[in-house]
């Protein structure tokens, strides 16, 4: 085989041998070398480095960069997103947050959705949730499978395999054509939860942002754990590998996040465009016609 | 009529009685009170002030912007996009970048493939070049209207009448559904776009940004001026302005089309939610289920 290896070294880096155990997953960074304030101002320079290597990306031309989130309500997917990413240019990072299903998309096979919003070469992609909510989400919630009107009645853990190693798949296609496929799954605890959940209902400039279907999941917060245990397992590989995330320190995690892409896009060979002989030449009679 | 206005004062904003004269329209903004330095750090903080009223925007959730930009090659639009943008939190900013239209868009009518990219509620939307080429570059081509296979065989004058009347309609629909237009013109002056040309054929770590096509435009320069002089004076509007942006010094453009955006979100009443008396109610339920 000859897929890219596009995982670096990591604390969070999980296993590609299937022996991640959310139960041995820590949950909060401990970072006694920096305070908040010298994690943000580190953070600050990374958002500027990351910039620096979009641009290289772009000219580059040959690679596409996609970034996964996934995770519990309120573990910080949006905000870390906004964090690591505001200061890249938005003409060339889209940012596709996956709701509910609509009835079009239901029509499709589960990859159709988020294809069609994979990023362009030269290109950042980000997935707020992703196909990884049908083994998440759909694997909880079975009975949102009889809108998929699936055609042959399958065994429930053969579907989740059969799921696995479709996404399996499309992201070794994927990485062979060129797209780093990058997934963060952020761990929050139970507890931390419970906390973000209140400020939003004590904070009333915080009340918009709680909607009352949140509570839902966290019902069924062991069930998930497993789910997301059992995907990030089947679908961890050197080519599209998962890191886990401890989610409990929003400013740890967000630096923890914008480490790993910087790290990654470092590791590329990536490069400005090199003019050739005959381009060159074409350009002497483009300087005369400019009067040079 | 009860259009909302969305235009400011700014010395740039044109004319919305089609007084605009390209001959009277400056190509370079003379700060005497700032030097360029000045400028980046007033840039920087107008960039901040847009990453919070983005976040406003979003919140109210009743408008959305959307900011056209139309110049010749190398008047910078990219690079204006880039500085003032680069800053706002990507996942509420979509920028499109419109270039020679696909046989699929060609099967639609002009304003098709704009308006599947039109931003959402809360987002900000961004078109670098748009539908306004359908009167710039196939006005001044006009052989690219056979591809179109329009029914009528329409007189041209008359035609492009149709088209801004068409795109005043679009814009007022628009206007009046909550989409904040801004117009923005880069007007390059032709000199200072050989210089710009040369520099990008002269310094090898540039040429990649030069195309060999871009040289085409240039040739016909007055019937594109005399393109964008009609499409303005035809479109610009309270409730949708044109401004005509003097773009020699990229500085002080950058600043300028950063300072109409910030003044524009910051005349509209954004807030933040406030929660119904109803849902604070339901709010002290999921508290308790919370155990607080």
């Amino acid at each position: 085989m000859n897929e890219p290896k596009f995982a670096v070294d990591s604390p969070y880096l999980t296993s590609f041998g299937g022996k991640f155990r959310i139960r041995d997953a820590p949950t909060l960074i401990v970072d006694k070398k920096r305070d908040k304030l010298q994690r943000e101002q580190q953070l600050a320079s990374l958002v500027a480095e990351l910039s620096e290597l979009q641009h290289v990306l772009y000219a580059d031309n040959r690679y596409s960069l996609l970034l996964i989130f996934q995770a519990m309500d309120a573990a910080g997917k949006d905000s870390t997103i906004r964090a690591v990413l505001s200061g890249v240019d938005p003409a060339g990072c889209n940012v596709h947050a996956f709701k509910r299903p609509s009835d079009e998309e239901l029509e499709h096979d589960f990859l159709w959705r988020t294809s069609c919003r994979l990023p362009a070469r030269g290109q950042i992609g980000v997935f707020n949730r992703s196909y990884y909510e049908e083994v998440l989400v759909t694997r909880v919630n079975p009975a949102l499978l009889a809108a998929q009107h699936l055609p042959h009645a399958t065994a429930l853990p053969k579907l989740w395999k059969q799921r696995y190693r479709s996404i399996r798949d499309h992201e070794q296609h994927l990485a062979c054509s060129g797209t780093i496929v990058l997934k963060f799954w952020l761990n929050v605890s139970k507890e931390e939860q419970r906390q973000r959940f209140l400020s939003r209902l004590v904070q009333p400039e915080k009340n918009w942002k709680f909607e009352a279907g949140d509570l839902g999941a966290r019902e069924h917060w062991d069930e998930y754990s497993q789910a997301y245990e059992d995907a990030i397992n089947a679908t961890s590989r050197k080519w599209a590998p998962w890191y886990a995330i401890p989610a409990d320190s929003k400013s740890a995690m967000r630096l923890a996040v914008a480490e790993i892409i910087v790290k990654t896009l470092k590791s590329l060979d990536l490069r400005y465009p090199v003019s050739t002989p005959e381009q060159i030449a074409s350009f002497d009679a483009m300087k005369r016609k400019l009067g040079a």
